[in-house]
């Protein structure tokens, strides 16, 4: 079953290494090198996006820096996307410019980038649609999808045949028997491949640490249709918008408690939409804009929100705050949360409860009854995908380093014979093996700002987070040719406390010590501008420190005559 | 028992409003105001911060604004501190100048406010020394303490009896029959208040949405000593350095275990002194300092850290990145999270995780094992308190909007005939019942940034969150007198990416726009600085949000020769 080398190929060896995904969660960006090193084909499976946290003020989205695959773009035989969560594919969109090589993607995820791209004009993207379960060549690569089970409709796993030997790589998944939306994950394939001979498997880590085995997707829907049945008032359900099997289960529990479903949130639509075109959802799957909302009885609505995060701008919070301009909720009204909460996010979504809870609306989230459920492998799964793979050597991915280190340990438990502890950027030769860390690759981050990407290391948001502690002050002196003081100097003040402990004006003490230092520079010295910007820095941010105990970011603007 | 009202006093009402406390965990102020309204004296009890999050880059700490009292000072009797938790006491030192009242503790609690105030030298408090479970007459209020249990030592109930009635303010407490150090909560005076008559309960709200009791501190104590004993390597213990009981149980674990214990970080070292100082831990109490640490063998060490939240200071963040100067840890070791991550810290607990994990060192928190305890009670705890109490009514406190609406539901259901919902600022008449709210208190936050207080609305710390977002502009413009432009602008960024997308200098393209719209003012306009400024600034910041889509702010400072 292995791939033909083709004519005068020398297999040369299979290399592995991730931009991103391994030592986080967030942001997949991984890559197989097959050949010799001088002439090694690429291939790229995911390429994926995090959210910013408060180290990144500004920022709209991370991306993983792509420059070692930028690099080697006309050796880039393909970027294969395993499922459309925005942290698999979330970055096709602003980083395909440096990459320029054709996409793979089943017809879900493919149509959801479609529905991207039409929000960026002039930018098109050769998207090549391909079936679930189907192998394909791409360009060096044999390549064959797998279907799991996630939290979105088509996730898929990615078998890659070589000369050398058979990799698994899963992707995102779980074992579930029923997911709702698709095919539960394919153990019959999955049992075949490990007849056929698993060399490596690179596996999803996420929940590593969790004993047990996750419950099903049905059983998630029977639980919240259980309580929707039992509300007395109205009804919202916020939930991730990708998780199309959660909205079918929302939406036949409304209909079976005699409530009108409303969708509420622009994501939201934009995915149902997606799932109609694609048969995720029937053609004739019925629901009621938002404004229909308060039409209905309160006893038969339900309205299924974005927003289950916090996110300022999104339905719910507009809701919790009373500034959603078509629904409303009340006392005696229910919020479920079949949803968990992203780390980092604690604090906003915490507000929205708060929000609610301060008019009185009851609140369940999955702390309280089994209203959400994982996508990704608890142990028990994992066991049960080693048995069937019996894979080789394990290397654990799609983690923070306490997920991968509980993953390898788990791993070396259960005996598969080698497990390969990687990060980012490491180059690990995967075949022939046993694998060893070869090399390195730059790794890093970029920010989507504003409508600009920029770097991380060296860039503006970095400066910014430093504005953020220590504010600004700005100061401007005119100058004559000869070094003479053509004018009194002005300043101005940004992010800095306006009143010194004493009541003085902190303006008036900045500009006092600005006048003093320009002063105290002799005349002739005076006619070397970057002088007189240090000196002039230098007493600002001390008399602002004097006062505040911290020395502000300073800008002096010379202006020679 | 009631208090013998003075002569010629008329016992008019008795008013309860929370400047901080009532709607959030942390920044507890409350206040009583007994007497008739023109002659009201109020009585404070706590004066706590909070600690900043996101969105308020640069703060140290957060306070309550106390105006509603600082402008009633001449009528505040005293300032009573329940325990020396920070968002109890920790605003005492930075708002008593306002305030000027005497403060009551008792001596622990004292201990540790002499310890902060031998930090700022200059100021000195009137601190008057209360004993546990004594009365005392604190101006118009005959005030009792009730011992109860909490995390650190010295937690005390406060009975305020008065001719109207009887108020209990529980503060922080749990139930537990072997808290380590100090005594049991009162059952015996608990229930004697009950038998008394117990008008008002002001209760804590923080655990108010978990059901059953918390476990005992004897318990975890236990139970630390077993993960302790079977370690195999170097063992560091974090824990919040106020919880002399777990230090001690910690101590005593290492002792067991034959390991030496070794202090690790300022908190910790300040904590223990005053402990011993009052009795909390023997006279004895035997460590090493962290310079001991590398002299033991890694089976016989123990090191007790700060850190527990990830602070990127404490000793255990520098631990895990391998930055501490004195102690380190490898593969096979082992750290003990005998805390709780607050919520908000979550990325930062989980970065140090990860760093741990990056090392080899295992982790165990108290998802894994029964290594910390909370100090508020569960719903059990607060049943069994009402019980003893029977309270006319209830006001639920400390806690955030979920958990006080909860506690109010849970409080109408155990039968107790009033429950008022109040937040922050309210002023509710508790006596003559049944209480009511009779008036708004403005109620805020002020920040300490660097060395100074300053207000968070139309504050510095507002300012700086906008230039975290948008960057800023400084333009400087020198004109004559009759509007000639005297000398090219200049301009410098801060925060904004330096290039466009078309790869232009950012500054070039500013100062092309700043350029030309000084040019387009007519020059006798230009004799006007405000127009100038507005025209500048507008046109800076268009011409970086077309390159950008964001608006920076901007400084123009305008020279007139």
């Amino acid at each position: 079953m292995a791939a033909k080398p083709r004519r005068g190929d020398n297999p040369g060896e299979l290399v592995f290494t991730a931009l991103g995904g391994i030592g986080e969660i967030g942001m997949n960006l991984y890559l197989y090198g097959l050949g010799p090193e001088h002439q090694r084909r690429w291939l790229m499976v995911d390429l994926g996006i995090t959210f910013p946290g408060e180290q990144e003020p500004g920022v709209d989205v991370v991306l993983p820096d792509p420059t070692f695959i930028a690099e080697r773009r006309g050796d880039l035989d393909g970027i294969l996307l395993t499922h459309a969560h925005e942290d698999h594919f979330g970055a096709v969109v602003d980083l395909w410019p440096r990459l320029q090589a054709p996409i793979y993607a089943t017809p879900f995820t493919a149509a959801l980038l479609r529905a991207k791209l039409a929000e960026r004009p002039g930018l098109d993207l050769p998207i090549r649609e391909i079936a679930l379960g189907s192998r394909l060549q791409i360009g060096a690569f044999d390549v064959e999808l797998v279907t799991v089970a996630h939290s979105i409709p088509e996730p898929n796993a990615v078998v890659i045949r070589t000369p050398l030997g058979l990799i698994v790589h899963t992707a995102d998944w779980k074992i579930d028997a029923d997911p709702i939306t698709g095919a539960p994950t394919d153990e019959k394939k999955l049992r075949a491949l490990g007849e056929e001979g698993v060399a490596v498997m690179i596996c999803d880590s996420t929940n590593a640490l969790r004993e047990g085995v996750s419950p099903s997707e049905q059983a998630v829907g029977a639980s919240i249709a259980e309580v929707i049945k039992s509300a007395k008032g109205r009804v919202a359900v916020t939930t991730f918008a990708s998780n199309i099997a959660r909205i079918r289960s929302v939406a036949d529990a409304a209909r079976a408690a005699g409530r009108e479903l409303v969708i509420v949130g622009r994501a939201m639509h934009r995915m149902i939409e997606a799932a109609k075109e694609t048969g995720y959802l029937p053609q004739g799957f019925r629901y009621h804009d938002q404004d229909a909302f308060s039409h209905f009885d309160r006893r038969q609505v339900l309205a299924l929100c974005t927003g289950s995060q916090g996110e300022p701008r999104a339905a719910l919070a507009r809701i919790a705050a009373r500034e959603h301009p078509a629904v409303s909720l009340g006392a005696g009204d229910l919020v479920i949360f079949s949803s968990r909460t992203i780390p980092g996010n604690e604090k906003s979504v915490g507000r929205l409860l708060n929000g609610l809870a301060d008019q009185g609306i009851q609140t369940i989230t999955d702390a309280d009854r089994l209203v959400h459920v994982t996508g990704h492998p608890r142990r028990g799964e994992l066991k049960q995908i080693y048995e069937w793979c019996r894979p080789q050597t394990l290397i654990p991915m799609h983690g923070e380093p306490r997920h991968l280190e509980e993953h390898a340990r788990y791993g070396r438990s259960l005996g598969i014979p080698n497990v390969v502890r990687m990060r980012n950027g490491d180059i690990v030769r995967l075949l022939p093996g046993p694998p060893e860390l070869v090399d390195k690759a730059p790794v890093g981050r970029l920010f989507r700002d504003g409508s600009l990407i920029v770097p991380d290391e060296d860039g503006p948001v970095r400066l910014r987070r430093k504005l953020a502690f220590v504010g600004l002050v700005a100061v401007s002196v005119v100058l004559e040719r000869n070094g003479e003081i053509a004018a009194d100097p002005e300043v101005a003040l940004d992010g800095i406390p306006f009143e010194t402990a004493s009541g003085m004006a902190m303006e008036d003490k900045v500009l006092d010590a600005v006048e003093g230092a320009l002063e105290s520079i002799p005349r002739a010295r005076r006619k070397d501008p970057a002088l007189v910007r240090d000196a002039i820095s230098r007493a600002a941010r001390s008399a602002v420190n004097e006062a505040w105990g911290k020395r502000p970011i300073c800008k002096v603007l010379v202006t020679v005559l």
